[in-house]
């Protein structure tokens, strides 16, 4: 690990309620900065800048610690942190939002302390663009910059998110948002689209069918890795990125096409760890030798003999 | 091709009325068993049973024999050819039927011709599973019997479709329906269950998503080669079926999974190709050596590196 690029991530740490068919959890650890940070710590170290209320619990704070996720950056401020309840379907396939109270995450700018301005690969996690376009500012020629967002920022802050991509190198972003930011239901004629908006990679998420990515060099596609006890797909995107930087960061941030599709297989992987499990779960105590071992899985489904 | 083992399918051959967001047809040639056979008279001798009304376009019959698809067991009756008319959602994942006409397909019940009872592989493409129960009972000893069914007979005859299961080697049916025989929305899980009734294999669709396959060394799955130039999705499916029959069919039916794995891969290439054309046209001028090239291109798009 110490050979790996440190890697930063900004956006959202949460007190999540869920139900799904398996279960329910009250005030659970979530947003998209602790399962990216919590997979990608796997592989490399982690800056985390994020903002909690005075009622975070110090448990939460002490998991990020012993983690080994760097919390120099997580602003602690008066009042009650950022909080999401939701319910999913029985496939899980869809979710109802019950509540969001953004809280303390209302007046949020992050502010990345000193030593993490030259943090060579940063993952722009789904917060606003504008509070995305901050944090670029304040890096200091950043080698990678990875960018994720979500359909309500598309809707309402298209242009400035538009803005921001001919800053960042590689795009996360899932089948449906790329259909809304350019008006292509075709997802490969949408990630062309999108890839001449600036962004050196596109990566769409497809959920449990897995991915499309699209890079200088053609398009690839992995399939998911089926889950049969699937428990929470909560912060399944955001883990995906994490393994798929986390990987890149012990390659230096080298974005060449054959490290970033095995980048994506670890994704992939890690992903389907996050999902048998509530909250953050699937992700402590998982080994980087487990994540090998799921790529290997995957590796070994996907085969069909040698290349005609 | 002299090698290959010949093929028998029945299902139906339909005029079909399509709509889509690249244009119409209508009463082109359509119907499970027209596609299934088109396609797979690319790999083996094709031997098809089916009826038709005195009105079906003589041209289309001299397209099957031009094709080198075997008619003989192509039944022609008095009144009007089994008709079908559907419109397609702009990005071509929804399709509402507009209308079903039936006509001789009411009272069809397929009669084999002697020569066409031993033939050792069949595809007993979507029809009444009273009907492909016929066909069974009329067959000397198959090698494989493959089996593709739709949601309404899974809802109306569901008791004569497990029934027939447990004749079955080889079962094609989408998500949907999977869900629908088992009760179990998680994809794997109902592939299992459905193993249970019988077959040695089951593929399950999933459209621009590829196909999960589970045999009893385990399963595996493939993406869908993305088409740009999405034109008309029907007989997807079909087209699959043929592709991956067509490929097992040259290896004399033998259903390892190493075959059936690279028979999806064909049947995913071969699919690519129906979909970017309406009707039956994108298969008439393909050669097997464009169906191996898009092999090859899935290949290409599919690998991440080597084995872990």
């Amino acid at each position: 690990m110490s050979e790996a690029s440190p890697l930063l991530v900004v956006g959202s740490v949460a007190l999540d309620s869920v139900r799904t068919g398996q279960g329910e959890r009250v005030d659970a650890l979530g947003g998209s900065a602790s399962y990216f940070s919590l997979a990608a710590v796997r592989y490399c170290p982690v800056r985390l800048v994020a903002v909690v209320g005075a009622d975070f619990p110090s448990g939460f704070r002490q998991l990020y610690d012993a983690q080994g996720v760097d919390t120099a950056g997580l602003q602690i401020v008066e009042g009650k942190t950022f909080r999401w309840g939701g319910v999913y379907s029985e496939d899980m396939n869809d979710r109802e939002t019950l509540f969001t109270e953004l809280n303390v995450f209302e007046e949020f700018h992050p502010v990345l302390p000193d030593a993490y301005r030259q943090t060579p690969i940063v993952l722009l996690a789904n917060i606003d663009p504008v509070l995305q376009k901050e944090v670029v500012d304040q890096m200091e020629s950043p080698q990678l910059v990875a960018l994720d967002t979500m359909n309500f920022w598309i809707e309402s802050r298209k242009e400035e998110l538009v803005s921001l991509l001919t800053k960042v190198d590689l795009f996360f972003l899932n089948e449906e948002e790329a259909r809304q930011l350019t008006g292509y239901s075709n997802t490969l004629t949408a990630a062309k689209e999108i890839m001449a908006m600036g962004p050196k990679m596109v990566v769409i998420k497809r959920g449990e069918y897995g991915s499309l990515c699209l890079t200088s060099e053609g398009w690839f596609a992995l399939p998911a890795f089926p889950v049969e006890n699937l428990t929470d797909p909560t912060g399944a995107g955001d883990t995906f990125a994490g393994g798929v930087l986390g990987y890149l960061s012990q390659r230096g941030g080298d974005l060449t096409d054959g490290h970033l599709r095995r980048a994506v297989a670890h994704g992939t992987a890690i992903a389907s760890h996050t999902v048998a499990s509530f909250s953050v779960d699937g992700l402590l105590d998982l080994g980087l030798d487990q994540i090998e071992s799921r790529v290997r899985d995957l590796w070994d489904v996907t085969q069909f003999g040698q290349r005609p």
